[in-house]
């Protein structure tokens, strides 16, 4: 428990036990040294059952629960991870994110200096973008009921685009971009998860990352923003099926224009995936009009993270409901949504 | 699976399988006809990321996870116990609930016909008190690693008070309040999670409900709130010595003038519980100046569930950070925080 950060012990726990979630003197220890140490904004200090805060206009709000296994990753751990993902979710709504509340449910046994970790890289990830941690609880479970530590996270952020961002206005004609190679986050959640050797497979880290930058950079460039949606659960495929239906649209993509890094293509060749179905978790899938798509690609190609971004596919009147997907070798083929999923417990 | 409500089976399957939680068909299908069948919101239904709301004021935020054991209880489920402990952390921020977010983490095997029952008692407790959900995500677990279900929720609301109610405006002199008898969503949970025959022990039934009345009946009084809190975790001692912490004053209790059910009592003392540290799920403790206290005994008593409101103490000067209880017998003893709890996974 030695760490010159941390000048007072946290805990005379190493572990979590039953009484972590109480709501007695250990929990409360619990929440002033660990949680209020880290995130220590004003609303969470007064201590009260929520958090009031002023607002005004129009305000997003997203939910996501995070049970990512491993807990720790290349490139991140399920404490950024639930930033990233919830800041991306609101970005996705038009909207920079401002307020966030956390719940944990912890299972008994789980190591403190661990979740210390994970508590302190949520606040830095939050940090970075300007978010405050507003309210929060935590709950700890029986040894074998849990899984360490599943995060539930909420945003609320204010909308900065001149209208709101949704499927319905997706249009026949419209450009579909990706901001940068996708599938990186799943193939290093998932050889991390199997054990294996980076000297056997390459050097993966996932792309776990805000892309509050890359919203900011495309409204700077005055791009009218149709629809934005992050491919983490299912990937790329997933998303155009999920935008293909609600829109009442054809998508079709160009396979080749799709950007893979060719160590992601070769470990999902290893690991029997197809990487338009693996998850991100710092890229956006970006519908614009196409005479916008060039601006659009120019931007996000000056934004860090996102030199990689490409021009994947166009938006169809043909084929509703559809992906249609082009190989190099001029053959078409539907892109259709997997039964289940290929990768399990990825965010 | 034979039910005339449901016309159509939502599901091919009968249990929860990792596939609902993976992005793909399986996974939009229980989307698409259990959580939107029962929660129908329009936000849900445009299946974005999250949901834009239109604000202006003072917002209230409130987080809680839900992980109670047994998942039915007599007076209720986890789902309508998730809403209500939302609200009434909204009802103690002097707030009026108007949206929620909702995540959940399944365990693989659990019966679907059981989720869909904890989503319905979800979407009823909800629509009574005109909160819309608009927002929602599911994860699924591997078998062993969760506990059939977790629910995450988040609440917003409408501040409806004159002035923001915190424990820092609690004043010596103040009287103390409950809404109604103490104790009983604990026993009701821990002798059915025991097993104990409601013949052997009495009829017992969780107060899990929403205390939104009770806010109205003192406001529409004219009542100078100073601070509401929910006596959940660690009941009627716990919240009183949150508030002493809080906001530096002490707090003398009344033992004898506590409300508690004979039939609570006796089961408190066959399973070994002091009643003031047993869980309520419908019950407020209510700060309020002296001279308002016989018009907010008043309100309260005219609002149904809350007959037996009663005046239980009041916050003095000495003993900051204490509370002190004074017994029939004329003794007096600090009633201290437990160190971790009597009933773990009650909320």
């Amino acid at each position: 428990m030695a760490d010159a950060s941390c000048p007072v012990p946290f805990s005379t726990y190493e572990r979590v036990v039953l009484a972590h979630g109480g709501g007695g003197r250990v929990m409360h220890r619990l929440i002033d040294e660990l949680f209020l140490a880290a995130f220590g904004a004003d609303p969470l200090r007064a201590q009260h059952d929520g958090a009031v805060i002023e607002v005004s206009g129009l305000l997003a709000v997203t939910t996501d629960a995070f049970t990512v296994r491993p807990l720790v990753f290349p490139g991140g751990d399920i404490g950024s991870l639930a930033v990233h993902g919830t800041v991306n979710d609101l970005v996705c709504c038009g909207a920079t994110p401002t307020q966030m509340t956390v719940s944990f449910i912890l299972e008994e046994g789980l190591a403190l200096e661990r979740l210390r970790a994970i508590v302190g890289s949520m606040a830095a990830a939050a940090r970075e973008v300007g978010l405050t941690i507003v309210a929060g609880d935590t709950k700890v479970v029986e040894r074998g009921k849990g899984d360490g530590v599943f995060i539930s996270a909420t945003g609320l952020g204010r909308v900065i685009t001149p209208g709101p961002l949704s499927p319905s206005r997706v249009r026949p004609g419209d450009a579909v971009l990706v901001t940068g190679p996708v599938g990186d986050h799943g193939v290093a959640v998932m050889l991390e998860r199997e054990g294996l050797s980076v000297d056997t497979v390459g050097d993966f880290v996932s792309d776990a990352a805000s892309c509050l930058p890359q919203l900011r950079a495309l409204l700077d460039a005055g791009v009218d923003l149709r629809c934005l949606r992050d491919p983490t659960r299912g990937g790329l495929a997933t998303v155009l099926n999920e935008i293909a239906r609600a829109a009442e649209v054809g998508v079709h993509l160009d396979d080749a224009a799709v950007p893979v890094r060719a160590e992601v293509r070769d470990a999902c060749e290893l690991l029997g995936l197809d990487p338009l179905y693996v998850a991100c978790e710092g890229r956006l899938v970006v519908f614009v009009p196409e005479p916008d798509a060039p601006a659009a690609l120019a931007a996000l190609r000056a934004t860090p993270g996102s030199e990689g971004a490409a021009r994947v596919g166009a938006v169809t009147r043909e084929h509703a409901g559809l992906v249609m997907a082009a190989s190099s070798f001029g053959t078409t083929r539907v892109l259709d949504l997997l039964s289940g999923e290929q990768l399990p417990r990825i965010c």
